[in-house]
């Protein structure tokens, strides 16, 4: 990195902060539609500010546009930055030590909702794009922006949008929504995503409920929803789904090294999460293989019948769960739905209704991409620490459309650490690894142009 | 019986409508405690104007006395009536065509809350004790009432009154709660009632809900509950619990003879219920076999995670479930709850807790007592139409303490039929049902002071 590029981004981290703080009095809750608009508008005015030209084009859904930027740059190299200018909703607000939507400094941290969730990080990105044109005059690459505004919602039109916008977006590689460094405060870069098919399972045994002393006649929806979840999974781990494995692509060599040189950090969770034992007691590799690796069945909630204090003597009529399976490369969810189908199908459970509420594809970049390296060097240059390579997060996003469609190297790296409070009230960042984002965005940049 | 007795009922119907009336017209809700300790009262009052010595009795809920009354009579024979003074809260209140509180007539029916269960049946027993009273000077028989306060809360006193007071209760039969006529006007007369063991499962997996990308690694208790649940019993409807069926008595060739004789009732019951086919496909005997016999295993409801609208991908830390097992003799309730935890701890789910709620024992009298052959013909007589004898109730009530403590025979008749609307809106009883049920209760105390 040039020392007066790096030089300037120092000088200037209080205006860097000053526009990411511009960005987070905006709200821009998606999941209530509420100042989605506004904040694209400020996005696309932000951008061009900063000498991009910038547009707001529709998706499928209006009320959620993408905010599309590009400037271009010395070199004939293209990169395309992956962001979402919407937020989780604060709630609940009175855990909030300041408004959520004024976002304020205390003690070398900047708190508001959407200050590392994603305003944050295009706030670093923006700052290293100004630093290189304030100090070298063009940028080293062309740099566009895709800044969504439905990530906390699903991203539901952007897979679509992606298609559509091909020509657009083409670019060498992708840096994706964004990262950070662990407790160690060695850089992370992350390659991949889950997938995942939500579902729900609706059984209706009869009209209405009954008195439950008909219970030795009358079909009870609870039982049989019980007993078609228990065919989905045991206490094995394993999904019983036929066919549910066979689309999942072995590790690589080096993706099992990189999950092996990962920190451990069982102890942590067992800690946060209350959790006695972990299951099949995994631990050490093992525990991060599963965790990264493995595709799951997961019951996020069931329902049926009386719930309430005390005692009713109720045989129900209906009662539903709802579902999510996180998928491995190259699982797709709609077969995933599909084969859930033919499951219950053929273990006599007709009477339960599948319906499919979301299904996002995973992605992966391989460990082998020239990309992968670049991203690595620049961090391990900025950081002075070793980076740590994930081969995939153990959530889900939107990386699909660049990996698939756009045919990208997609890595993720960013300005959080692990107390960043992402989705929870008291959402912050710390000046120093904001910073250390800006650089590692400046040196990515640099890196990227000279091919 | 006596044609000036008869005569005195028909005669005297209006006044005895007009007891009921006054008795529905005080609330008595035992599960909301509402005008209960008014009701015993009124009820006391009434049972005193008509000659009875009548006290308030505690039990170990102050809330919920006892109402005890006593009349002796010509013979040395004893009759105890058991009825209860509470009813159930009268919700939905927007589908009453009448004030559930205030009893009115319409059409040859009374309705109201209570009219029926169990306030219609203590006005039509009391209108049988004052016809003989007026027409003979003196009951033929003695005649005891134990009236309670709590039937609709599950008698939870109940038990622990009667062993109290057993002496005091001593008698030779007893007519129990209530009954009434079938579809085709036939009078039945109910010899038993199933038992109940009521229980919450609660599996606690984790100390928080987590992300449902945890999944591979963090146990999580709707699944827990499920599978728990699914050892329980399966599609094949039979209990899988260890010793479940141990204490089951088989059927008498008498009790399955009965069964055998009553009307088919199944195609009614999957119309007003919905259900397209019952469990087994059971039909004609069997399905009545089933209903009355077969002990149960049943689902009240089930709860974990996330239920709202729409999707959330949680990892829920607790799950909970209600169940109730309906129980034959001579299964007891504690000893299916102490099977239960074995069961569960033996499959490996020592998380799952399990929480005693309410128990309370079968019972059932012989086909062949003699006191079973004086209310069928008491009942023929009055009736003039063969009686049915049904050994069982599918439900549960308070015969337990009549049949095991005091060592008495129960049968049960009274002035109901099939739309009376019973714990629902427009509860009602018709007049001509009514005066049937009265002069069954004087052909039955007759026939006892004959010996």
């Amino acid at each position: 990195m040039r020392p007066q590029t790096e030089r300037y981004v120092r000088d200037h981290l209080a205006d860097a902060l000053a526009l990411v703080k511009r960005l987070c009095a905006q709200p821009s809750v998606s999941a209530q539609n509420y100042g989605v608009q506004e904040c694209a508008s400020l996005v696309g005015e932000v951008l061009t500010e900063a000498g991009f030209q910038a547009r707001l084009l529709p998706t499928a859904d209006p009320r959620y546009p993408v905010v599309y930027a590009e400037l271009s740059g010395e070199s004939p190299h293209t990169l395309l930055l992956y962001n979402h200018y919407d937020v989780q909703p604060p709630d609940p607000l009175e855990l909030w030590e300041s408004p959520p939507f004024q976002p304020v400094e205390r003690e070398g941290r900047l708190y508001g909702r959407g200050v590392y969730d994603d305003k944050g990080e295009i706030g670093a990105r923006l700052a290293a794009v100004r630093a290189l044109l304030e100090t070298r005059g063009r940028l080293p690459c062309t740099v566009k922006f895709l800044i969504e505004g439905a990530e906390e919602i699903g991203s539901p039109g952007l897979e679509a949008f992606v298609k559509e916008h091909r020509e657009l977006l083409r670019a060498d590689a992708c840096i994706w929504e964004g990262g950070g460094v662990n407790w160690e405060g060695q850089p992370q870069i992350t390659l991949g995503v889950k997938g995942m098919a939500y579902v729900e399972l609706e059984c209706r045994a009869a009209a209405t409920d009954s008195h439950s002393s008909y219970a030795p006649v009358v079909p009870n929806a609870a039982w049989r929803l019980a007993w078609a979840l228990s065919t989905l999974k045991g206490p094995d781990e394993r999904v019983r789904i036929r066919g549910f494995y066979d689309d999942v692509v072995p590790p690589t060599e080096a993706e099992l090294e990189a999950i092996r040189a990962m920190p451990a950090e069982e102890a942590l969770y067992k800690e946060s999460l209350g959790v006695r034992r972990f299951l099949l007691d995994a631990q050490g590799f093992e525990f991060r293989r599963r965790v990264l690796l493995e595709p799951t069945c997961n019951i996020c909630g069931i329902q049926s019948g009386y719930t309430g204090e005390g005692t009713k003597t109720v045989l129900p009529a209906v009662a539903r769960a709802k579902l999510d399976f996180r998928l491995v490369p190259e699982q797709r969810p709609e077969d995933i739905v599909a084969k859930l189908r033919v499951h219950l199908e053929e273990h006599g459970f007709q009477d339960v209704e599948v319906m499919a509420l979301e299904g996002e594809a995973p992605a992966r970049t391989p460990m082998d991409s020239p990309w992968v390296a670049l991203v690595t060097n620049a961090a391990r240059t900025v950081y002075g620490k070793e980076p740590v390579i994930i081969p995939t997060m153990p959530g889900t996003g939107p990386m699909h459309p660049f990996v698939k469609v756009l045919g990208l190297p997609v890595a993720s790296s960013g300005i959080g650490y692990p107390d960043n409070r992402i989705h929870a009230p008291n959402e912050n960042i710390r000046h120093d690894y904001f910073l250390l984002g800006v650089l590692h965005a400046v040196e990515i940049m640099e890196r990227l142009g000279q091919g």
